[in-house]
């Protein structure tokens, strides 16, 4: 197996990048890693002589930032790190790319490069949400701002599919993100959906409202792109905002210094169950090829994750059963 | 002055809320408070002869239920708390009701009762958001879960004139919630309403994204009340989510335990910070009369608080004032 990193993607890019993608090299001997980007950065991160024979480059010149018109740039910089990488997928020469990249670019990039799957109309940008009860998906966090019933659909499928496979849960639980619980309740493109979610063959257990999320009651919560990119933003700025909270108040005095000290290990438990570089990243699900997105801040950790997260996609050949189910959704789909 | 308070309606009713409004009346010797409700269940709480003299009772028999459909249950119920407490500040028999019912029934009662502000074409409920720097507004929380840019504009006028007038913030940053930065961000009706909300005479200062919120980076958030019902209920799950591991995991050993006794003080004054309780509630906005909307699970502190909220808006003539700022606001309405 081959798969083609994005060296030059990221906050923490090409250092974290290639730390991650060394580690992965190191751990998965059976899987070639190619390091795609500007090669004399990339050696002076690996170093000297003592790298494992699986990891290799690719040179690519250019470098898609976060701040650049997505479609734009991946249309005028043929030879950035990210157009390369997905590239070599659409060749054949990897399996699968991984990005902590502008997403953006990422997804314009395989929609460009790779194309959609047959039959899925829009794309979909999932993510592993931590919660008390594990990583639960979410699904769309921004591809699509605007959707239609259908595409909710789709990804109510694509996601089943994926926690099943990726995520190895038993017949998924999955929801409708919506601000009440009764079917009538919501906005327009939430009443019209349900109905629809409850014809397909897939384990949909009703709305589930915000509060609910963080618990865990649901293992694939469906949603437009706008709201979900919301969530998950507003998420990741509370739990970040909280635990600074802690730091201070637990801190503010000699006691509770001493104190803070005794409960330390207990915080960072909590810290690492809230933390999404165990996840890796996701892949874009609907696009032609595998094309892993990872967290902007990727460090070392979660780059690996999302390597293995890479892996399994490509075993569990995701995008061929995808294919193979989409015919038993066709009802709703016309 | 004089406040009528639905005493039926919360998860805590009607003992948390006669205490609130017995808490209430003493502090504020000035204002009459009127408990709404079912007299003989009001009395048993308020207990003996020791009752302050500005506290009132006003019967009404029936109850609305956080489970009916809210509008057909206002039509139905004429006698039932809201909508008898609603009533009194239509006919002037009280200056500003509060209630922590169903949210719902008391838009409806508030609706059908009292009408909209003229000029106004949705109301707008709005929540006050701790944040590291206090709390913050944001709305619409779930009035309107399908708005049109105009109604976005008159949320971010309405919000402006709340957030100065109540919450006393001196030019406050008015923020459209978004999914960018950049004015091109986001869905159609976020594309559309940005430059209208750079026209109107308001201290703009352009899109916050979900994770700048708990930071505190804007002093007014508006947005649709889908997108804004779905971020404060994931923002309450995911704090109550946190605080319960954080429970367990400081005290899953008896070192732990100890030191959690010594920073207790710290989480103390956390959730004392994130407490909604400390804001009480805060009033629909865009409807003729003061309707001052509680959380669901309100006790003694929420319902004292809120009627300092209704005191405020009452003492501060703000519907007066939206009707006074409405004109400037002119240009982008036609």
């Amino acid at each position: 197996m081959r798969i083609a990193i994005d060296a030059m993607g990221g906050d923490y890019a090409p250092d974290e990048i290639v730390k991650g993608a060394l580690q992965a090299a190191q751990t998965y001997q059976d899987t070639e890693i190619i390091l795609v980007g500007q090669p004399e950065r990339i050696t002076e991160i690996l170093g000297g002589s003592e790298q494992p024979k699986n990891i290799s480059m690719q040179p690519a010149s250019e470098i898609v930032s976060m701040e650049e018109h997505p479609a734009n740039a991946v249309r005028k910089k043929k030879d950035s790190s990210i157009v390369v990488a997905t590239q070599m997928v659409k060749k054949g020469d990897a399996d699968a790319v991984v990005s902590a990249g502008s997403t953006g670019a990422q997804m314009a990039a395989a929609l460009l490069g790779l194309g959609r799957i047959k039959g899925i109309e829009r794309p979909a940008i999932v993510t592993v949400m931590p919660t008390l009860e594990g990583g639960k998906l979410i699904l769309d966090v921004g591809a699509n701002p605007d959707a239609k019933p259908e595409h909710l659909v789709q990804y109510a499928m694509m996601g089943s599919i994926y926690a099943e496979k990726i995520l190895g849960l038993k017949n998924p639980r999955v929801a409708l993100l919506n601000i009440g619980s009764e079917e009538t309740k919501g906005n327009e493109l939430a009443q019209k959906t349900y109905p629809l979610l409850k014809q397909i063959p897939i384990h949909f257990t009703g709305n589930i409202e915000g509060r609910d999320i963080p618990f865990g009651r649901a293992d694939v919560i469906v949603c437009e792109g706008f709201v979900g990119n919301v969530l998950l933003k507003t998420s990741e700025g509370l739990a970040g905002a909280l635990f600074q909270l802690i730091k201070e108040k637990i801190t503010s005095t000699t006691a509770r210094k001493l104190g803070a000290l005794v409960i330390k290990p207990g915080l960072k438990e909590i810290a690492q169950m809230m933390d999404y570089a165990e996840y890796g990243g996701a892949p874009l699900l609907g696009v032609n090829g595998i094309s892993v997105i990872c967290h902007g801040s990727s460090k070392q950790k979660a780059i690996f994750n999302a390597v293995r997260v890479a892996r399994e996609c490509v075993e569990s050949q995701f995008i061929e059963e995808i294919r193979r189910e989409l015919p038993r959704f066709q009802i709703v789909q016309n």
